[in-house]
């Protein structure tokens, strides 16, 4: 059996002041010809990233609308894991050689894990390319209709990794996507879904804090809460380029001296390229101590990193390639306008000129800053925007609302 | 029972060639009376830092030579640590606050790992101040003679503390310091004796590398092996003055603009003062990527150590405080001159002009070094003196000697 992954309840009524009473009877009528029915998620991690975020409150909120629900993690061991962290870059467009070693041990964990999903489901959701094989080992049965949910940006794969795994993809009932272009060459699923990620506004990470507790929080971490604050939330890679974010606050800080930096971001222990990029930006940064480069070895989690976006004046998201960028969603949700780079699931969420500003390059980003800092009206209302436009598309109730919708469709046929 | 540490074998016959003859007859004779004595070491912890390091080596060889040694560590929950820590920076000269609730636990643990202490020892050695009360709160069983071990420089403390430590203290039939100056106030013991640390020249972080070979360890770091290389081992610490170290090696890259500067440290995930400190030595070197900053967590471990000392042409120990510094006596060790700064145990190792230069500030650090960068004969002939030096009085089998020497002290009372 796989390892099953405990979740705390939740309920969807404390959802209700959020986000209204229509929406709510709509998922409720959605769910209620699905009650009873039994729902497997699988993933390749409890910890860590989107996915896992997102599961922790799909999964409950599934079973409180009367879905029997679980979500079990997929068992592999470092060499299995280094050749999927190989196709997650690959998929992405990085080139790698994809040895026959590789494909042996990718089909060997998909076939082990294959044997070990036990029980009967009506809804078999795989998660991601480590999860892709099961399918094909597991046949038909154990499972009504599988779907197979693809969190990651797949619209310019490295062709030869994605032509190995598309046998495996194209068996499954439905496919799910963030955005229409991510579906790459002719695959083809019989029922095509596209789902953004989603926040839960209930998480500590996104759960309301005061100005005043935020400020608080921030202090610790040496920031002059009466002075202006950018920041970027981010983990510390070229695509998130925090050396042109340090270069749009240069720009702005001639203008406004007193103008501070806050890169947040999260480092793991065991990834040497991680760390090398980290060392870059502080390096880029030098002896000006108004940019803060903070991260969870700093004691940077959950509720720091809400009480940096909701404390921000203006939130930076100035990646060159991204997939879908939860980070953006969560500061709109605090009513904080976001400059985001024009890549990926950035634009789904800032809509330019309305809940923040789509730029191209530091120079940009540094105008666009500057003129949300000196008109702080303009910029609280775009904030209010921002807020608006997650509450309507990119809350977890509407990811639940999206999945009981392809459950209803694959149910039909 | 205390937890007990188990350690591979060693033979004090494999450091005969490194020792020789006369010094290994007269291990052999000091052991010979001492033949089945019992005796323990006890410390806070198995991993990390000189003591253990130490302990390592010498338990194994005291059991080689005949006694019948021990290894255990004391049992400790984060309470104590905070205390004992704070202990530690306290002897060394912090200003502290010692609560009545510090005092309650440290005795709490005190007496909790005397009890735990079973056995009955002819020699019991505690090391540092995690142990001392131990010795207070077990009385006179269980062994003949109780040794405390300081391995810290406790020169100037923080008299609240010493004083508070004090009583724990005398009461012990010998005491083991570093240098003389470490005996603070009018601390006195019935048997004092003067022992400074040692390296095991068959560890992984000494034992013989040939040039080649340190060479290609440290081009995986990016260092360029053909142009010249300054090294400093120590934590990112205000005491070990890395940004001090980056000034030396910047007035000398004036004069020699293809010099290189590699600063390696070892960083804990749980110490968010140390990472501050890191990131102070960072952005001090700002975009100059010929200044290398590395640490464990990007793979540096006991044989990169080793390799950037053998294939360092110079190794700077700039502390402004220094209990011993046994990263001087590798570094001497490897046939280097060493630029070290006049405090603590240093002057003991660097013999100014024979085997290194002792410095007071950055300027005189970058003249020293510049002189022997230009100077390589000199600077060969003061390696050969310096591994001289160390092979007379830092190795572990002079540790061995003195700890015996002591023993047999001890038996004649």
């Amino acid at each position: 059996m796989l390892q099953q992954i405990n979740v705390e309840e939740k309920r969807l009524e404390d959802y209700r002041s959020i986000i209204g009473d229509s929406k709510m009877e709509e998922i409720l009528a959605l769910a209620a010809p699905l009650k009873g029915a039994k729902v497997l998620h699988v993933n390749a991690t409890a910890f860590g990233g989107g996915v896992s975020e997102i599961l922790y409150a799909l999964v409950p909120l599934m079973r409180d609308v009367g879905l029997d629900a679980e979500w079990q993690i997929l068992h592999g061991e470092d060499e299995f894991f280094n050749v999927t962290k190989s196709f997650h870059n690959a998929l992405q467009g990085a080139e790698i050689s994809l040895t026959e070693e590789a494909k042996e041990i990718f089909n060997r964990y998909g076939r082990l894990n294959a044997e070990a999903l036990e029980g009967d489901y009506d809804f078999v959701l795989m998660h991601d390319p480590q999860t892709a094989a099961i399918r094909h080992y597991h046949g038909h049965e154990g499972g009504k209709h599988w779907i197979w949910r693809c969190h990651i940006d797949t619209s310019t794969p490295y062709p030869e990794v994605w032509n190995f795994l598309q046998p495996y993809l194209e068996i499954y009932d439905a496919g799910i996507f963030t955005l229409e272009q991510y579906v790459y060459g002719d695959l083809e699923f019989p029922v095509l879904a596209l789902i953004t990620p989603t926040i839960d506004p209930l998480s500590p990470k996104n759960r309301p804090q005061t100005l005043q507790e935020s400020r608080e929080i921030i202090r610790r971490f040496g920031i002059d809460t009466n002075r202006p604050l950018l920041v970027q939330v981010s983990r510390f890679d070229p695509w998130k380029d925090p050396l042109g974010v340090t270069d749009a606050y240069r720009m702005i800080k001639v203008q406004m001296p007193e103008l501070q930096l806050a890169l947040v971001g999260s480092m793991a222990s065991d990834d040497p390229e991680g760390w090398d990029y980290y060392e870059r930006t502080i390096r880029h940064a030098g002896e000006d101590y108004d940019v803060h480069i903070l991260h969870n070895l700093h004691g940077v989690g959950n509720v720091e990193v809400n009480a940096f976006q909701n404390a921000a004046d203006v939130v930076i998201q100035k990646s060159t390639r991204e997939g879908f960028g939860m980070v953006v969603t969560e500061a709109l949700w605090k009513g904080k306008p976001v400059i985001g780079g024009n890549v990926g699931g950035i634009p789904l969420q800032v809509i330019d000129g309305k809940t923040g500003y789509l730029v191209d390059n530091p120079l940009m980003c540094a105008e666009r800053c500057y003129h949300l800092l000196q008109h702080p009206e303009e910029s609280k209302a775009m904030g209010q925007a921002a807020q608006e436009h997650v509450r309507d598309n990119f809350l977890i109730t509407e990811h639940l609302k999206n999945y009981l919708k392809l459950f209803t469709k694959l149910s039909a046929f």
